[in-house]
């Protein structure tokens, strides 16, 4: 029997926004771990996260479970993460209080159908 | 300490459409809450809603807990509400039965990945 | 009172690719009445569903509820399923364990966005 194999090698055409708007930690243990495999294989891609709504506890300093993996992504510059001022305002964060290395944009949906009008791929952390 | 400024104007490519199939009310209050604050910043953005598969009830008179947040929205023209005609007929449910205002569309999937097609950006509702 | 005609035809850009993600029975089993109210409209429709993460379970053999009707959209060619070996080896999955007619992709975030490149539609499933 053969198993397929594992291609290494990807176009650098892979670019992907995340849309994160979940606090469901498997989602966020999931989206750490899809950037390690993916700049494994393909480390010229272009990857961002736009954290927003419910997502917003991935964002925050000591509240954050995947804290230390999102700053080691941010300090490795694998991905960038970016979080909705929109969401932080309703929720009463501000910027002192976010894991060090995320950007805030000013509205988190704009930031994602601008990057899918730029040809960027598209995916909706969720399970 | 700064925080980032809120933007208040978006460009005119501001062009959304929402994939609502989901019964959850947190979403369901999501998606009205996120209408409002995109088009109380951009107030010409293009925004449409496609209601199908478990996330009829929102279209549904006297069932949807947001039904007044959307006669309010469609009133004022903030955006358009259409649900799948196969989700309906699956569910016994006829158009006298809808919140009014929400448009009929045969087919929920086939009107997003149009919207797609024709540039739009796309945001699964989701948490 | 009118009911919303039920369009039959579609146009034959009608081509999604479905972000199969979830563990869920609904959904599972939404994406596979879909693919049947889809291909019964449009019989030239090009659908993939493409399974990676906590969706796996719906590609494995004597464990995906959804085999047999899996393997009849497979055999009748409504649609190609293809499941991310990335998810597969983090399982301890081989390709024997597949449900019969199940492809395998290097990487199943790789393979939405290149759909989406070539100007498919995406639709995440969830609820």
């Amino acid at each position: 029997m053969l198993m397929s194999p594992f291609v290494q090698a990807q176009t650098s055409n892979y670019k992907v926004v995340f849309d994160m708007s979940s606090r469901d930690s498997i989602n966020q243990q999931a989206i750490v771990r899809e950037i390690g495999l993916i700049t494994g294989a393909s480390p010229d891609a272009k990857l961002e996260v736009v954290i927003y709504g419910q997502g917003l506890e991935l964002a925050i300093k000591n509240r954050s479970v995947q804290q230390p993996a999102v700053e080691k992504i941010i300090a490795s510059n694998k991905a960038t993460f970016k979080v909705c001022a929109m969401t932080m305002k309703r929720n009463n964060i501000d910027s002192t209080q976010l894991v060090p290395g995320i950007e805030i944009v000013p509205d988190g949906i704009y930031e994602i159908i601008s990057k899918q009008q730029a040809g960027w791929g598209y995916i909706k952390v969720g399970h």
